[in-house]
C-alpha cells in the first residue's frame, strides 16, 4: 500500500465557480463529490481512496479503513425533498433567487424565474386551458466507457493526467484547483473517449488519483466499475413539472405557466433553469410565467446530459400541446406551425430567432412519407418538437502543413461525435486539399490554446470556426509565399484548388501547388502553420420535430416502436452521415428515457439497479431504423460553412413523441416516465 | 507469433534525401540499415523482425528463421578500405566529387575539396613545416537509454509512434517514407530522452515496429539491448588524417594541406566534409588545400555525434599547432592568438566571422588561474582549441496563456540538454512573468509546426527565437486587449513587469496584470495564444579553448587528468548552469575519446567489446571537476537574448588537449587515439 487520501488532501478553502458551457461548476462541490467531508450525502459517496501496487493489496487496505457512519434520515424524491419537514442535506442552505430571502434552510438551492406579459389576464380570457403535472425519472448518460485515468505527479511538481473527458482544459482547471496547483504545472492529455453525452464534463477520479500520486510518488491508475459509474457519476435530474397552457379558439397559445422542480442530487446544480428557458423556445407565446427550482436530495450529484434540462420540460410542454390538439381536434403539426417561432420571434430569455428553421422543420415532417402514410392498424403516432440553444464560446485550433504538403489540424476539443472528421473537412475545403491529405488530432492542454469543453453543441460551430480561420491564415501565408517566389504583389495571387494562381498577366508562371510551396517553405520563411484562438459568437439554435409510430403488447405492456422519423434544422450538415448519427443517437437515448430507464431506490435510499442488466437502456434490437430528415434551409450565417450544433436537439422531442403515441393507445394521458411495461399495463387496466 | 517483416516490407523505390541539420540522409539507406536486403553489410546488421505476444515466442520464431549466409571478404579499417584491392561493399559505387568520374568502383563514396590560395608556393617558401598522420578510433555516443519505441498502426490507416529521439519530425518523415505512408497519417509522440548526442537523429526501430504493427494489427514495442546498440547504432567515424602546416619565422601559419579519410560505416554519409570545414575554422590561414573522403567499410552506419567530424580534424590540427609551438618555443596560446580568426576573417567555406570571440576565449584561458598556475611536478599541460558552426533553421513554438495567467510554452524540439528550462526563461522574460508560472513542454508532430531536429546546437538559438517571437506576439495581443478595456489606442499601452500600463494621461487606470487580462480573455477576443514558425538565420559559430593537466602512471600506463578548464565563447548564457553542464559533458566525452573509447574488431570483422564493461567510457571517478569559463563578450546580435549554440564546441578540443599533454610526458608526438594504457606504455618504452 502506497498512499491514502481523503478530502483533507483537497483545497476546500475557496468556493470559486468555473464556467463550463451553459452553467458554472462550484469547484468545492466537485471536490466534495469526489471525496465526502464529514457527511456522506448519498449511497455511493466515496470517503477515502488508497493506492497500492496490486488490487488485492488495495482491497485489503480498504478493509482496514473503519468508517463510523451515523445513519441520518434521507430524501430521494424531488417533491418530497421540497416538503417543509423533509430531511435537510445542508443546515445552512437558504434558497437563492427568492426575495426576501427565506429565513429557514431548505433543500431548494435556487429558484429561477422567467416571464413576460400578463399570465393571469390571459388565462382568465382563454378559450382552452390545459393543465397537468409531469414527472420524469433520473436517467444516466449510459456511456459505454467507465471513468478512468492515470495521474502522475512529477518530482519537479509538474504533473500529467491521462483521461478521457469532454474537456481536457476543464479537467486541468478542476484538478489543479482542487489540489491547489498552478494550472501551468498540470498537463492533461485527452484519451480517446468511449461516450460522454455530457456526463464527462466534470471530474470524479482525476484529483483523487493525482493526490494519491503526489503522496506515493508513483503514477496512479483509477478505473470505475460499472456499478460505481451508476452509484456515483452522472445522472441527469429527475423532474416534477406543472404545466398550464391557455389557447384561443383557433389554437393560438396565449399564455403558459410552469413550475419546474429538478433534482440536483447531493449538490446544487440541476439544469432546472435550462428546462425553463427551453420549454417554450419553439413557440411564440405572449404571456409566460416560469419558475424553476433546483432541489438537492440524497442522490449522486447530477451531471450534464445532452441538452441538459430540456427533454423533461419538452416532455411536459409537448404533451400539453398534444392534449390541446386533441381537444381542438387539430392536426398536431398544424397546431405547432400556427404557434411556432419564426424569424424575428423573441424567446422568454430575450434571444431573437434569426430564421424560419423551426417552421421549415415542421413542414419537412408534415411533407414526409412517414407523416403522409396512414398509421398502421393497432398502432398510434406521436408528434413532438424540441429546441436547443447551441453555444459558441472560446476555442482554439491550429493547422500545420507538413513537408510534403499534407496538413494536420489540431483541435482543442475531444471528439465525441466525429468532430475530427468535420474539422478535417473544413480545413481541406479551405485549403483546397483532398480530405485524405488532412488529418485532425486532439491536443493536450499544453499544446493548443484554451478551449471550452465539448458540449452545448459548440464544437463544430466554434472550434470549426477556429479551424477555418487557421486554414484561412495558412492560405494568406501561402499567397504571400507564392508572391515572394514570383516576385509579384500578394494581392495578385489567388488561391484555389489547392494552388496559388498568379493573376499578374505580366508573369508567365504556372500555378504553385501546396506541395511545391511546402517543399520550398524553408526558403520562404519557415514552416507553414497557423494557430487561432477565438470567442465564437453567433451559434444559432436548433429545432427538431419527431414522429413516432408504436404498438403495445396488451398482455405484457411492452411498447414496440415501429417507425420513427426525426427532422432537424441543422444549418448546413458538414458531415451528413455523422449528423444523421447524432439524430439517431439522440432518438435512441430519448426512447430509453421515455420507455425504460430509471434509477430505482429502495427504502434505505440505496440504488437497486446499478448495472446494465437492471437499468434497461435500449439496444439495437429494441429500435427500428431511425429515419432522418436534415433540413438545410437556414445555414448559419455566422459560421463560414453554415454549421450549427446538432448533437443535443435530437434527445429533446422523443420523450413526448413516444408518450403522446402511448397515451393515444392507452386512451389516457401518460404523465410519468418511464412508460415501462408495468406502468403501461396498469394504465391500460385502469383505462379499460 | 503475430508478424514477420523484412526489407521487402519497406518502400525502397526512390532514393530521396531528407535534410537533417548539417547533412542529408538518404531514406533508402536508412531503410536498408534497419533491415538488410540481400547483402548483410556488417556483423549486427538485422535481416528480419518478428512480433509476438511474449518474448519467448518471439525468440522461438526467430530460431525458425533460417538465413543462408555466404561469407564474403570484409574490410574494417578506413585506410585498408581505400586500397585498390580492398573488398568492395558495393559493386557500383563510383566516387562522387571527382572529375573525370573514376571508371572503377571503390569504397570511396565521395571526395569533397575545399581550398584557397596557392598552397604549393606557400610551402616552398615556409620557414617551418609540420607534417604527420593522425588516427582516431570509432567511438559510440554512449547515451544511457537504448533505442526503444512503441508503434501502433490504426485500422483507419492513421498511426502513432511513441519514441525517444532528437527529432519527432525526422522520425515521422523517415518512418512514413520507408513505409510509404502520407506524413499526415503518422503522429510521432516524443518521449523523454535518456541521452542522444547526435545518435538519435535517425531511425533503427520505428519503421520495423510500425511495419510489424501494420501486419499484426496490434501495437508493437521494440527495445534494443545495449549489445544491439553497440552492434547496430551510432557510432561516429574513425578517421585517418594527414595534416601539413607551413609557418613563417614569427609563427604565422601561411598554408595547410589535409587529407581526411573518414569511416562512413556500411552506407555513405560520414562527416568528413565537416571535418575539413572545421579543421582551420579557428585560424586565418591564407592558403589551404583540404580533401575529405567519405569511405564505406563493413561497420555499422555512422550517426551524428556531437560536432560531427570536428573532433578528429581538430585533433590533427591542434596537435600539429602544438608541435609548431614547441618547434618555435612559443607559448601555445600566444601562437593561437597570433593566428586566430577575428572579426572580418573568412573561413575556407566562405563564412565571415562576426566577432573576436575566439581571441577573447584564448585570452580568457591565458588569464585564468589554471593557466597562470605552474604545471605540477611530474605532470604536463595540453592546450587545444575547437570550433563549431552552430546552425539555425526551421523551428516552431507556441505560447499559451492559461485562465489564471500562467503560461505554457510549446517547444517543437526534444529536450536533450535542458532546453525546456531555457525556453521557459525566455518566454518568462518576454512576458514579465516569474519563471515558476511558465512551463515548457515538447509537442508531438501534429500539435506544433514543423521543426528541424535537436542537433547542430540549434535549439536554444532557433527554437528560442520562435519562442521569443511567440511571446512577443502574446504581448502585442495583451496590449491590444488592455487598450480595448481602457478604450484607448494600443499604441498608448506599454507592457512591463507582467502588466499593461496605460501611457494615456487622460485615463486614470491602474496597470492590468496578465492574470486580470487572462481572466477577461473571453470578453476581449478569446483565449490568449500565439504560434510562430520561422527559418532562423544568424546562428553564430562557437569557439572553445581547453587546458588539461595530467599525469601518467609509468607502470600501468594509466593517464589521470588532474585539472581541466574549458573556456567557451557562448554568446550569452541563457541558463548558465546548463551551459556549464554542456561544457563539462563535452569534455567528459572528449576525454573518453582521447584516452579509452574504441571499437575493437576481431579478424572476422566482429565487434568484440559491445558493452560498457569492455567499451570504457569515463565515469565520474575517472575525471576531476571540470572548470568552465563562460566568455560572454560577444552576445549573438541576431538572437533576441544573444544566445548561440553551446553543446557541440566542447567535445572538439579535448582530444588534442589530452594528447598534447600526453605527448609532452611521453616525449614523443602521440598520433593515434585512444591513448589507452597499453598504447602509452608502449610509447614510453620506445621513447625511453
Amino acid at each position: 500500500m502506497k498512499a491514502v487520501v481523503t478530502s483533507a488532501d483537497f483545497n476546500l478553502a475557496d468556493n470559486e465557480s468555473i464556467e463550463a458551457g451553459e452553467s458554472a461548476t462550484a469547484v468545492r462541490d466537485v471536490a466534495l463529490n469526489c471525496l465526502a467531508d464529514g457527511k456522506v450525502l448519498y449511497a455511493g459517496h466515496a470517503v477515502a481512496a488508497v493506492a497500492a501496487t496490486r488490487p488485492e493489496i488495495a482491497d485489503e487496505a480498504l478493509e482496514l479503513i473503519r468508517v463510523e457512519y451515523e445513519v441520518l434520515p434521507h430524501v430521494i424524491d424531488v417533491d418530497e425533498a421540497m416538503q417543509p419537514d423533509a430531511p435537510l442535506l445542508y443546515d445552512d442552505m437558504i434558497t437563492q433567487g427568492v426575495t426576501p430571502a427565506p429565513t429557514r434552510p431548505s433543500n431548494v438551492a435556487k429558484k429561477t424565474v422567467f416571464g413576460r406579459g400578463d399570465v393571469q389576464f390571459a388565462f382568465a380570457s382563454a378559450a382552452h386551458v390545459i393543465e397537468r403535472t409531469y414527472r420524469t425519472a433520473a436517467v444516466h448518460q449510459g456511456y459505454i466507457e467507465p471513468h478512468a485515468c492515470v495521474a502522475s505527479y512529477g518530482a519537479d511538481g509538474q504533473s500529467t493526467v491521462w483521461c478521457s473527458s469532454q474537456g481536457q482544459f476543464l479537467v486541468r482547471a478542476l484538478t489543479a484547483k482542487i489540489l491547489n496547483l498552478p494550472l501551468s504545472d498540470l498537463k492533461v492529455i485527452p484519451a480517446e473517449i468511449g461516450g460522454g453525452f455530457g456526463g464527462k464534463t466534470t471530474v470524479y477520479l482525476e484529483p483523487v488519483a493525482l493526490a494519491l500520486s503526489r503522496k506515493s510518488g508513483r503514477p496512479v491508475r483509477m478505473v470505475m466499475s460499472r456499478e460505481e459509474v451508476f452509484h456515483a457519476s452522472g445522472p441527469t435530474s429527475g423532474s416534477s413539472i406543472d404545466v398550464k397552457i391557455a389557447a384561443d379558439e383557433s389554437g393560438r397559445m396565449t399564455a403558459a405557466e410552469m413550475n419546474l422542480r429538478y433534482q440536483a442530487g447531493a449538490f446544487p446544480g440541476s439544469p432546472a433553469h435550462l428546462g425553463a428557458m427551453t420549454a417554450f423556445a419553439c413557440y411564440d407565446v405572449e404571456n409566460l410565467a416560469l419558475n424553476a427550482y433546483d432541489v438537492v436530495s440524497n442522490r449522486p450529484k447530477v451531471a450534464a446530459y445532452r441538452a441538459p434540462g430540456a427533454p423533461m420540460s419538452a416532455f411536459a410542454v409537448e404533451s400539453a400541446i398534444d392534449e390541446l390538439a386533441r381537444e381542438l381536434d387539430m392536426d398536431p403539426l398544424e397546431l405547432r406551425i400556427l404557434n411556432g417561432v419564426r424569424k424575428g420571434s423573441v424567446t422568454v430569455y430575450g434571444a431573437k430567432v434569426h430564421s424560419d428553421g423551426f417552421i421549415d422543420t415542421l413542414k419537412a415532417i408534415r411533407d414526409s412519407d412517414h407523416y403522409k402514410s396512414d398509421v398502421p392498424d393497432g398502432q398510434a403516432r406521436g408528434v413532438a418538437a424540441g429546441f436547443w440553444f447551441n453555444i459558441g464560446g472560446e476555442s482554439s485550433a491550429a493547422v500545420h502543413v507538413d513537408e510534403t504538403g499534407g496538413a494536420t489540424v489540431v483541435s482543442s476539443n475531444p471528439d465525441i461525435g466525429g468532430s475530427r472528421a468535420s474539422m478535417a473537412m473544413m480545413a481541406a475545403e479551405t485549403l483546397g486539399l483532398p480530405i485524405e491529405r488532412v488529418r485532425c488530432t486532439v491536443a493536450d492542454t499544453t499544446s493548443i490554446g484554451f478551449s471550452g469543453s465539448t458540449g452545448g453543441s459548440r464544437v463544430t460551430f466554434a472550434t470549426g470556426m477556429a479551424v477555418t480561420q487557421a486554414a484561412e491564415k495558412v492560405v494568406e501565408d501561402l499567397k504571400r509565399r507564392a508572391a515572394e517566389i514570383w516576385e509579384c504583389d500578394a494581392g495578385h495571387v489567388d488561391w484555389r484548388d489547392g494552388a496559388a494562381h498568379c493573376l499578374d498577366p505580366s508573369k508567365d508562371v504556372k500555378p504553385l501547388k501546396l506541395q511545391s510551396l511546402a517543399a520550398k517553405s524553408a526558403k520562404t520563411g519557415g514552416p507553414i502553420a497557423a494557430e487561432v484562438s477565438i470567442n465564437a459568437q453567433g451559434a444559432a439554435p436548433g429545432f427538431g420535430v419527431h414522429i413516432c409510430d408504436l404498438e403495445i403488447d396488451r398482455e405484457t405492456g411492452r411498447t414496440t416502436i415501429t417507425r420513427y422519423t426525426a427532422a432537424q434544422d441543422v444549418g448546413r450538415a458538414i458531415h451528413p452521415s455523422y449528423v444523421e448519427g447524432q439524430l439517431q443517437g439522440g432518438v435512441a437515448q430519448g426512447v430509453g428515457w421515455a420507455l425504460n430507464e430509471e434509477y430505482i431506490y429502495n427504502m434505505n435510499g440505496v440504488l437497486e439497479n446499478a448495472g446494465f442488466l437492471d437499468y434497461r437502456m435500449p439496444v439495437a434490437s429494441d429500435l427500428p431504423m431511425i429515419d432522418t430528415i436534415l433540413v438545410e434551409t437556414a445555414p448559419n450565417p455566422r459560421h463560414p460553412y453554415g454549421a450549427k450544433g446538432v448533437g443535443e436537439v435530437p434527445i429533446v422531442p422523443p420523450l413526448a413523441a413516444v408518450a403522446n403515441a402511448v397515451s393515444a393507445i392507452v386512451g389516457k394521458r401518460m404523465t410519468s416516465l418511464p412508460l415501462s411495461p408495468a406502468v403501461v399495463t396498469a394504465a391500460m387496466e385502469q383505462g379499460d
